[in-house]
Formats: C-alpha cells, structure tokens, sequence
C-alpha cells in the first residue's frame, strides 16, 4: 500500500487535477459489508445526540477568549479520551480575541420603542452611553453603493434586504455582503453606524451575529444586526412617513492576542497510521446561544462516527481517522487556517487522503457531493458511498465542495474532499442567535447523519486507494 | 320596544336566571340578509389588519404608566374619531404602577452561561446587583407545596412544569397558579427568590412574564419567568446531578398611583340608543413586544367591526355599539372593573344588552358559546348569528362564558356574554413575549374575524327582543 501512497505523494507534488494517480481499485465486498453493518448500527445509536446534550448543557457557549471557550476544549480533550481515541491532543492557534457587552437599541422618534440588536463579530463600540440618530434606509447593500460618498453625516445606514430560505443555504452568502462588508461601505458613505437586518430567515425577536470582514481590531463604524421583526418595524414607520430617530450603545471590547486550540483525537490506522482521513466540526461557537446546531451538532456527529467504528470493528480501518474540533471558525476558520498551514510547512499535507466538516446544522443528510479533484479512477468509491447512505436518504449529487468551512483551507491545498449535504430549510432561523440550543435538534436526525457520517469515513479509512 | 326593556330590567331585579323574559321574537328576513351582506363585506376588508398594523408600529407597546401607553390612548382616541364614531370619550381609571428596569441572569456554577429571563408583573427587585443563590428544583407549584416551610433558605425556588398546547387555551389556567402565587409559595418556604419555567408553549429564548396576584406594591420575593428553552437547560443540568448556582439581579419599580383610560366609542343606535352592544379588546400591552396579539388584534376587530357596520348600512342599527378598548388588562382587568362598578352605582348595567370581548390572538373564529344567562326565547338568536357565521367555518358549541376577560365584572353584574372562540393553538407562543408582534399575525385570520363579529354586533344591535 505504500507504493499508492508514494504515487498520492507524487500527484500531490505535481499538482496535476486530472492526473490519474492509480488504476481502479475496487471497493471490496467486506470493505462495503462492514459499511453497511456500521451504518444499521449508528441508525440505532443515540450518541452523537447524547454528547451534543453534554456539550450544549454542561459547557454551554464557546466564544474564544471567553471562560465557555475555555471549558468547552476541556470538555472536548476529556470526552475523546472517554470515548477511548488513541491520540488526544491540542494545538495551540494565536489569535485575536473580541467580546461584546451592552447592547441596546431604542427608537427615540416616532414613539419610544425599544429594539432587538446584536453586535457583529468585531463591531466597535458606540461613544459611551451611545448615540442618537436619524436612519436612512436602503433595500441592499447595493443601493447604500449609490449613496454619495459623505452623505450620510449624522445618520445611521440601515439595509434591510431580507435573506431567502433554501434547503441548501443558498440565501446565506447572497445576503452576508451587507454584515461583512456594511460597515466600511457605510463608513465610506459618512455614517455613524451601520444597521441590518439579521441574516436569517426567522421571525422571532432573537438578532443574528456573525464575522464581519475584520480580523483583528475594531470594524469601521459600529455594526449592529436587528431581529427581523424589529427589521421590519423600522421599514414600517419609514412607510407612514416617519423617519425614525434611534439610539444605540453598543459597547465591545478587542482582548487582543490570545490563544484558542483545534483539539484533536485520532484513531489510528492499522496499516497505514500516517495516511489520515479528516472529520471534525468546531468546538467554538457564538456567544449568545449554546451552539447546538451551529456546530455542537457537527463535533458530536464526528466523535460519535469514529468511535462507532472504534467499538465495532474488531481491528481499527487502514488508515487513522482525525477527528478535529476546529477552534474559532466563527471568526475566519482561524484554527483550520492554521492548521493548514502548519502541514504546508512539515510537507504532511499529502498524508491528507480526504476530509470533510460537518457545519451545517443537526437536519438530515440528503445529498453527498465531491471535491473536483478526485480522480475518476475514485470517483467509484464516492459513488458507493452514496449507494449505501441510499437507504438514509442520501443521493449523489453533482458540483465541487471544499468539504465545509474548516476544510477551506485544506481543500486551497489539494486535499480531496466530500460534503455531507444537510437539510438547512430551518438552519438559519437558529443560525448565529439566542436560539441556537440544543431544544432544537432530533435526535432521529442526529442519528441519521452519523449513519451516513460511518460510511463516508470507514470506506474513506478502508478502502486501499488513492482519491486523488 | 320600551316595554321589552321594562320587561328585562324588571328580569335583572329579580336576578331570575331561568325567567323567560319575552316571547319569541324572530331575527326578520331583513336583519338576517343585512348580517350575511355586511359579513360578505367584511371578509374582503383588510380594515382590521391595517389598524393593527397602525396601532403597533406607530405606538409599540402599551404598558401602564409609561410613555407607550399614553401614545396609545392618544391613538385610540384619534383613531376612533377618524373612523367616524358618533361620540369618543374615555374613563380615568386609577391604578397603581409598575414597571421592569434591570433583569439579567447567569448561571455560575458548574458554568459560566447567560439565561434569558424576565419578571413577572409586580415582581419585587433582588438587592442592588442582584443575588447568587442555588437553585432547588420543584416539577410543579403542587411539589413545591410539600415542601417543608422555612425549608429553603438561601435558595431560589425552581418551577419547571411546563404549558400543554391546546387550540382553546386550555393549559393556560393549569399551569398558571406557579405565575400567580408561586412567590408567595417560594416566600413561605423561604426561598429568596422564585424562577419559573415560562407559562407559555414555544421554544425560542423569549420569556413570557405575566401578572402575579399582587395588585399594587410588590411580590413577596422577586418573581421571574425563564424561556423554555433555559428552563429545559436548568433541568438538563440537574439531571446531569449538577447543582447549579446562579446570579439574578432584577430591578423593578412601584410607580405609585398612575391613572390610566378606557377609550370609548360609540355608533349611536337609531331607535334605543341607551342600550348599548359591548364589544372592544384592551388597549394596554406588556412591554415586551408590541401587544399585537395581545391584544391589538382586539381592539382592530371591535374598532372594525362597528366601522364596516356603519359604512355599510344606510342608518345605524337599532341599538348603540360600544367599542370599549379597555385599559390595564393586563394588570388585572383594571379597566373593565372600574367601568362595571361605576355601572352598577349608576344603575345603567341593565342597558348592557350583551358583549364580547376579542382577547385571544389573531386565530380566527371557530366557535360561538354563550353565556348561560341567556334565556332560552333568546338562544335561537345566538343560534341564528352561529348559522350565519357557519360559511366562516365557525360552529355553535355548549359550555358557559363571560365573554372574555374584560366581559368578567360584567357579566358577574349578569350581563349576557357571547365568546367568538378563536383558534389559540399558537397563541400562547406569543403571549406575553417580545415575540408578540405584527408580523406574526395572519390578514386573512383578521378578515375572518371581522367577518364574524360583525354579524354578531349588527343581529345584537338590530334585533329588537331581550338577551335575558
């Protein structure tokens, strides 16, 4: 089997995307009945369910730099042990740290009214005891575009496009330009603030946070999220006729450096330990829930699939099995970066036979999706893979991957990769709030995803090939 | 038709329950075409919606004693007249007032995490900077009781058992005695503080606060309510064999003596305009969100309902509709108590012919009940507006009623009462929450309900006999 990891090695070397690194291996018939037994046991198996409940109650949420974030890696080192991985271990990621503190908004003019806010990741505070101001509304960030430069001295930039809900998430990225980017536009325009509407589908009172584009300090103005009903209050006075006066005071704080971790729990391989198959989610989480979908759920399905495997398999697979807690992706994939590119610099980037991050929520698997640069002489073996997750509902689907947020990095630097793809019709009503509590997940579909996840990672740990 | 009058007022002296107080008198063929006409108008008009829409956008929440409620009053006032009632006027109404300020609460031990809370009406403050107590969980106000007295001393009193979903309500009063007396309970048993799983049927971080059955001054302890969502946290810990901790400063206020309105308007009836058809919802709101369901949807049915009547009929109905938006429900039918009293010193509660009350969301219609101190020759009417509301898919249905919260004090004084029982299976997500907003609240529902009430306004104005 060495002599297919040399020829991985060399494809790796040469960077040649169609280059087919081997001929057809099969599948092997015991390889695809162990497959199979595995998945009729985790559809049964309540313990990715049972570790998220652990994680979500007994830590809570997981903002880096906070006591959470803190209990949370502890948490993660104690429960792979528990769960008997053969390596448990962390690595150290410097970083830039940022919490928030009050935050209140109140329309002062038409009618005292208060607000439903939220900061957004790295927003900069208010002058204390906050500011007053008229807002002006746009419907996109690309009407704030075609404001003149200056004209918005004195006033707070509202942008109130609403996201769309789709299965796959597709509204997410089509709204999120206005949280990651707003604030410098609206700093551009001469705004004192910048105001969204959340990036969410829901209707309740509970605001959306997440990244802007800043990775350390402050962003430009201060940038704030309403709830979507509070969204749509204010887009309803300014349709009587009202130009509505606020205050907001927002009060954050830079921690400045500081160190998060990816925690890190390996099963090993039995014939080729060096050769890693990557699954994970990550352990950080927004403050303001308890990360339960967002990604406790993606943690526990990762812990919950190697460990199945561990406990019911007489041997380990082939190959090892890392699973990765990635640490503060919520802030820019700061653990998976990384982690990267610390195996850009050992060269132990090729020993990354295929990974995939589950973060996209505790629904249902319905699709399994593969990175452009597998090799047709592999793409039987996905194929498979998506033949014995049929009976979980799963069909193969076409279109490139990088295998999830924390996999980006990974997949930048020619690591095959899979996605699992989630039902998210309901993702972004939790996604980044208050909301996002472990009330809210099925077991039912927890179990379901680590079904799906066991086939996926002991076919990707057996099976003798190479992806690439 | 003075003689049926004599005749009922001579009924309501002698307080004869089964006295049949007029022969049968038939709804006319006229009256009868005239209800189906203005119900086939009401269900194309979106009159409703937009006073709702007006109501909690331009005013917002209408708790006593703060600037909403008195922007709320003003509204009502205006509205009405803009609406071309003959006479707008309103009752000062005394009361004592209380509002919320700080409310914040962590848990400390076994880890640092935010809970969602608020108080409950009236609830008492924690000393300055709150208080750090363990937490003793009881599964029910009844558990709690068998505790011993003077048993919990430096703890909090936990109160876990949680609302059951019903279309009619009907988990509301059973759950409700831990929001009610629950502080008084906590106090004897010498708990420093009572916490209770919200009254409530949702699960998103939005607690449901409520009114304690303190009328002035302060609960015995503070008194608070946690989202479902934290109350499921709370017990999960526990059974985890945790004991947790936690921090709860609460910050409230006695605002004193504050005078508060029933609003009041009235289309005069044409031929016996001193007895008077009640309909209307209350005015005030909690604080929380905007008192669209509770109970704006209300007032928008009653101050449409006597509208489309108006607009659409060539003179007014034979009887006066008053439109009572009542003030400080919320508080413990302030209002309503008030204006019965003041009813029963000046001997004008036997011009109250009947009323009802839309205080139960914005679900529509399904059902009609009736007060059972309606005589039997007068029941056929009842049963005549069920018919006629029959396409609106509302049916008759059995079981006594006062007509609705602030129907209460007047029925008690023997008015007859109808209930135009709406669908409350999602009521109670809402209630009392930030979450009671606008946005959630159906046009069509509102259009159905009109509908509805406008029959039984227009037949009860029209018909000339007696209710009782």
């Amino acid at each position: 089997m060495n002599q297919i990891k040399i020829v991985a090695l060399v494809a790796f070397i040469l960077t040649a995307p169609t280059f087919a690194s081997n001929s057809l291996i099969p599948v092997s018939k015991e390889t695809k009945e162990m497959a199979v037994s595995l998945r009729d046991k985790a559809i049964k198996d309540d313990s990715a369910y049972e570790i998220l409940k652990s994680l979500t109650t007994e830590v809570g949420a997981r903002h880096p730099g906070t006591p959470g974030e803190k209990a949370g890696i502890e948490w993660g080192i104690n429960k792979l042990k528990a769960l008997g991985f053969d390596k448990v271990y962390t690595e150290d990621v410097k970083m830039n740290g940022w919490v928030r503190g009050i935050e209140t908004a109140e329309v002062l003019i038409p009618s005292y009214q208060k607000l439903t806010i939220t900061a957004l990741g790295r927003s900069k505070s208010t002058p204390e005891g906050g500011l007053e101001a008229q807002i002006v509304h746009f419907e996109s960030y690309a009407d704030l575009e075609k404001a003149a430069d200056g004209s918005l001295k004195g006033k707070i930039a509202f942008i109130s496009n609403r996201m769309e809900r789709f299965k796959n998430g597709a509204g997410y990225g089509r709204a999120n330009i206005a949280r990651s980017k707003g604030h410098e536009l609206a700093a551009k325009k001469g705004a004192e603030a910048l105001l969204i509407r959340s990036i969410g589908t829901d209707d309740h009172r509970n605001p959306h946070t997440g990244a802007t584009n800043v990775a350390m300090g402050y962003t430009m103005v201060p940038a704030v999220a309403l709830s979507n009903p509070d969204a749509d209050q204010l887009v309803r006075l300014i349709g009587y006729g009202h130009s509505p006066k606020i205050r907001l005071n927002i009060q954050t704080k830079d921690l400045g450096a500081i160190v998060t971790k990816n925690v890190i729990g390996e099963m090993t391989g039995r014939e080729l330990p060096n050769e890693v198959v990557v699954i994970g989610g990550h352990l950080d989480s927004w403050d303001l829930g308890t990360g339960a979908v967002d990604d406790g759920a993606g943690v526990a399905i990762a812990m919950a699939t190697a460990t199945l495997i561990k406990n019911n398999t007489e041997m380990r697979p082939r190959r090892t099995i890392r699973v990765i807690l990635w640490g503060a992706e919520e802030l820019g994939l700061i653990g998976a970066r990384a982690y990267a590119k610390a195996r850009e610099a050992d060269g132990t980037i090729a020993n990354h036979v295929i990974g995939s991050e589950s973060d996209f929520g505790a629904g249902p698997v319905y699709g399994l999706q593969s990175s452009d640069n597998i090799s047709e002489n592999a793409m039987h073996v996905v194929d498979t893979m998506a033949g014995l997750m049929g009976e979980l509902g799963v069909t193969r689907r076409s279109g490139n991957t990088s295998g999830g947020p924390d996999m980006m990095p990974l997949a930048a630097l020619g690591v095959p990769a899979l996605n699992l793809m989630q039902d998210g019709t309901d993702y972004f009503d939790l996604h980044h709030t208050p909301d996002d509590t472990f009330d809210k997940v099925n077991p039912e579909h927890m179990r379901q995803n680590v079904a799906a996840w066991t086939v996926f990672a002991f076919i990707a740990a057996e099976w003798p090939g190479s992806f690439k």
